[in-house]
């Protein structure tokens, strides 16, 4: 059994974004990376450090905006439009989810959407469902097709179950993994809570990806041998032996299915630094189409 | 074995959308429809004209622009520039393919996309993709999914197999089914040229849709005994005893799998039919919704 180590391929993938950066520096563009965040949710200000201090370290120019909770929707927007006209700044990414009272659609919409480098905006939606390579994919999907691709699992012709169809996740990685080409070309069916006989359609997948933030929830009876397993869930569940009384879990059992498949990625340290390091790869890619 | 008329169906849904159209006359607004068509391709012209004349028979003001082959990107661009801003007109169809010195995207993305009755404008591609009700969805698969609907077949919890991921049917009519609410929560797989042993992926279905524009591609031994099964493919092939020398046949070896299934939708006089009521319908909607 394979450990995919995400935590690793992540930290090479970051090595060629730096040298990308590198690049990009001499030839007087160095790409900037502006993230929002509105209110006070400790997990997403500790998405936003990782991202800030990733960009930091590998040379960009990063810049973080703190708003307060009850910033308006317009005074968001207002921002936004800021950071479009900001000639430094080259991906925009607004963390979410935002307070309530604003509409996160109307937020996404309003991107520029060559600076959407979370691959959220309409424009960007579109091309990634019509298999446009000009798309901004958007990072977590990106990160789980990259992890197959650098684990060198064959993704063409597999059977793919993607377990949980959110927008975030699901659907799009339905799409690049059925899309034609590389890291393509998959026989994707998509399964969900409404699948009748769930453990059955996910024994069928050669690569089972779990993606419905439910703790633990995929067992080794929902696993075929020798299967493929990647795990996107990061779930925090209580842990009286643990020092913070809480642990992070992904959505799948890990220790027994890992005794049946034929490679897993772990939670934390799998899918979640593929994440970020397809943020700072879609930065680049902005810098470099934005500067050409 | 139930023959699924999609003729009648058809038929029966544009008597609805006749209904619609005189209520929306008796509050001042006649839905108008403009078929644009470069070119001189029978079958396109065939097309139109089956548009032009439904859309005329349930009360709509219908337009043809026909532009010859010569046309110009930029000639055409600026005649969907007119019909944007035509108050007359609601829905704009430009019949596909155009000539291949024009580019069918950039034409697309011209498009008012609340003009969009065909739904491949960007804006519509991502609301389909986000289960957006305000979005226009493409003709043909949301023919399909009435056509199940209509028919009384369970959608919900089903295993569907869409056999072709073109943008035109396969990967919308994906989306459609997986998306959550009526019509909706299958279990969605999307097979096709590279899919591992189509056979037997196929007799996973209980509903079994072709779209891949083989003629007569799917045999009795690809389908579940009971299936449902949804031809949407229309090939013209070679037949001497015929009086035109030709017939239509669909993606489906009709007889062969007729005698299998509980289901199936014949060709001619299956999808087809639909797919115009449903332009006729989405050209309703999009008067409705630009007449508020």
């Amino acid at each position: 059994m394979t450990l995919i180590d995400g935590k690793a391929i992540a930290a090479r993938i970051n090595e060629e974004t730096r040298a990308s950066v590198a690049a990009l520096k001499a030839r007087g563009i160095t790409p900037g990376l502006a993230v929002v965040i509105v209110g006070d949710d400790p997990a997403s200000h500790a998405y936003v450090r990782s991202k800030e201090k990733t960009a930091r370290d590998i040379g960009m120019h990063s810049v973080k905006i703190e708003l307060p909770r009850e910033t308006t929707q317009e005074e968001l927007l207002a921002q936004v439009r800021r950071l479009n006209a900001d000639p430094l700044i080259h991906g925009i990414l607004v963390q979410s989810p935002p307070p309530r009272h604003i509409d996160e659609r109307v937020v996404i919409g309003s991107l520029d959407p060559r600076k959407d480098v979370d691959g959220f905006h309409p424009v960007n939606v579109a091309k990634v469902a019509l298999g446009d390579p000009d798309a901004f994919v958007p990072c977590t999907p990106l990160g789980c097709q990259r992890l197959l691709l650098e684990s060198g699992i064959q993704i063409a012709g597999a059977d793919v179950v993607v377990l949980g169809r959110s927008m975030i996740v699901g659907k799009p990685l339905a799409l690049l993994l059925m899309n034609k080409g590389r890291g393509g070309d998959a026989t994707v069916t998509v399964a969900h809570s409404r699948t009748r006989d769930l453990a059955e359609v996910c024994r069928r997948a050669d690569i089972l990806v779990a993606a419905i933030g439910q703790p633990e929830f995929v067992k080794a009876d929902m696993v075929r041998e020798g299967a493929v397993v990647i795990d996107v869930g990061i779930n925090r569940i209580a842990d009286p032996s643990s020092p913070k009384g809480a642990r992070l879990v992904g959505d799948v059992a890990f220790a027994e299915v890992a005794a049946k498949c034929s490679a897993i990625t772990p939670v934390p340290g799998g899918v979640g630094p593929m994440t970020i390091a397809m943020l700072m790869h879609n930065t680049v890619l902005a810098a470099e189409r934005i500067g050409k």
